[in-house]
């Protein structure tokens, strides 16, 4: 069998666990497998070399960061290779320039174009490991470019996806859980999930793939399979099709919110699309917007996370000042609720359901998708919804 | 003017320090110079790089060992090019793969063979500095390599070799003494010395500069200058002749020798070339050999460092099995003295005023090149011959 791993961060923090990890890796391989092996930078050494750039440049230069960053994928790459080779098995290291992981030239947030897969094909030939660089590319240029959040999980699925492999990611989460098991410690881990619910569920603060590679292996067809590093649990597969196909498989909670909403807009739509322009202009995400259309003039409401508010203050403040009517008002402490679910498109009542969980409970904006519910309450019936829901919908 | 300079460890340990380096660098810049700056990783680096792969692997794979410690000079280039962009100096930094700084495949220990001068040239075009990765390079099939001991020197050299620039050596040394201060403190510092005399005080135990870069810099006449990073004193000239020329330049001294003494070998020299030969096919430096044939056999005498004596003990042992006659004996706690000057090519009386200078301490070896006369004497002698050697000539 052929399969592609990815150890996160925290599996390779020190040698010891390198050395867990090597030997995780040759239990594989006397059974024959060959593995194409993605590493992230070992515990915090990411942020410690970020750190030391902060001391040098107030601004640090995006594409010496790059030429910084990358180091520590390499350091984790050999270090693993060496302990591989010390247990008996044939491997070697590359990074990202050898891989020939070619990105654009967005510093600092790259995205794959291409790898250059007959390079770890003939590779695997000589050797049944090949430990691989995440996180990281090069460009035609030959600069090095890191990929962002996220990146070494999208560096593993864009490989497995290439050399049409599965995929596997190990991390020091077992799973993929119906609840966040810090929320709800009784919270169900799934056998499976689809790409889409695992995506409404990353949308809505779930944090246990990024998102970029949830759609890389979802345009692909890559299978992946997300368990523990150091766990003998069966972990979870995402797929096309969540096999078990219940009505709702997880649900997500996001903290913190603060919800925005403009009375008294002139009933133009077009005033709405650019307020969202301006606003995206900046960064900002806005969330869960609804707009009522009344005689008096449109409603608009939204939420942002409360990090965001005061720049967004001063954004509104100055796109509004002709519209003297207008009145803006800024609420913080709410928190998003959803479940999601690739039954609903299917099943009936799941709305119905929903808010029988909350009938106790003010809601003060609901939105919906195809396959998923969110709803906004004030933080501290947080605990209660939780427990409503996961009660309601078996999770 | 274009230079090429050379920031070794000590001058980049931390970020104050590469804020510093940095200053001292665009005061260059803003009178017009372009440079290449050859920088070794910070401080303790790779020591900690090395730590780490013995953690994992008690015989480091020599491959994957260079793929870990090259990335100790990517991340000081990283960090001096971005302080450099902070004080508004046009900089890029490039790693060894950027360069094209072509070596063999003998891993820890490769040589250069080439450098892509082109790509340097053209980036000297676009910007003030280049900053590039000392201590590595890459071999035709892509692997990363290290140059071993003095690696940062030699990539320096070559470099300014390849370029046809000068070659500014800094360091926590303020240039070349004719004694190491820290035997004799009031040493003088010289102004200039040359090629060969370097290369003999170097071979005598002085630390300022690693043969192969002298060696590179004698073939290739690049003038190189020696001097404190963070120091406005002059430092010295290293050429092809010694402006100065004084007969004896300067006094080295190598500590923790052991005195090896074979008698009643078989008048035979064929043994002798063998008995070397089997020596340094275990990677055994031998020095100071003396040969003595007389009726009853052959008496050879020679010097190992210290630390290699058990070693030594173990092959001759084998070797001499069939020698039934032959006695060995080793004596440590010797000490080696040498005064080298290109001057004494053509000054007579060097050597009497040697050992004028020794004339109460008992000498138990001698040996003489053309510019440098060594003796072994015992170590407690050592601060007696080392100050009537400055006072005798004047160092």
């Amino acid at each position: 069998m052929t399969v592609v791993q990815k150890y996160g961060g925290s599996s390779v923090a020190d040698t010891e666990k390198i050395k867990r990890v090597a030997m995780k890796i040759k239990d594989r391989t006397v059974k024959g497998d060959k593995i194409v092996v993605v590493v992230s930078a070992m515990g915090k050494t990411t942020d410690n070399l970020i750190k030391l750039a902060g001391e040098v440049s107030s601004v640090p230069d995006p594409r010496e960061m790059d030429m910084l960053l990358t180091t520590g994928e390499q350091i984790s790459v050999a270090l693993l290779s060496m302990s591989l080779k010390q247990a008996g098995v044939r491997s070697i290291s590359i990074n990202a320039f050898q891989a020939g992981i070619m990105t654009t030239s967005d510093f600092n947030c790259a995205r794959i174009k291409n790898f250059d897969v007959q390079k770890i094909k003939k590779l695997l030939m000589d050797y049944d490991v090949v430990v691989v660089t995440g996180f990281q590319g090069i460009t035609d240029n030959g600069d090095l470019t890191t990929l962002g959040r996220g990146g070494s999980d999208t560096s593993a699925v864009a490989l497995a996806a290439a050399l049409e492999f599965n995929c596997e990611i190990y991390s020091d989460v077992k799973g993929i859980y119906t609840v966040d098991p810090k929320l709800h410690p009784s919270a169900k881990k799934l056998k499976s999930i689809s790409y889409d619910e695992i995506l409404e569920m990353a949308n809505s603060g779930a944090k246990v793939l990024h998102d970029r590679s949830v759609e890389i292996a979802k345009k692909y067809g890559v299978v992946l399979y997300c368990a523990g590093t150091f766990s003998e649990e069966e972990g979870t597969y995402v797929m096309q099709t969540n096999i078990e196909d219940p009505v709702v498989s997880g649900l997500s909670v996001m903290e913190n919110q603060t919800r925005v909403v403009i009375s008294n807009l002139p009933l133009d739509y077009k005033l709405v699309h650019k307020i969202f322009e301006r606003v995206a202009k900046d960064g900002l995400n806005v969330d869960m917007i609804s707009i009522i259309g009344i005689d008096e003039g449109l409603k608009l409401s939204f939420t942002v996370i409360q990090e965001y508010e005061k720049k967004l203050e001063d954004i509104l403040e100055k796109f509004l000042m002709d519209f003297k009517n207008c009145n803006v008002t800024y609420e913080k402490g709410f928190t998003k609720v959803s479940v999601v679910g690739i039954g609903m498109k299917t099943s009936t009542g799941v709305a119905s359901s929903f808010f029988k969980a909350m009938d106790s409970v003010p809601v003060k904006l609901v939105t919906t998708s195809d396959i998923k519910i969110s709803c906004l309450i004030e933080n501290r019936y947080k605990d209660d919804i939780v427990n409503a829901l996961v009660k309601e919908f078996d999770l």
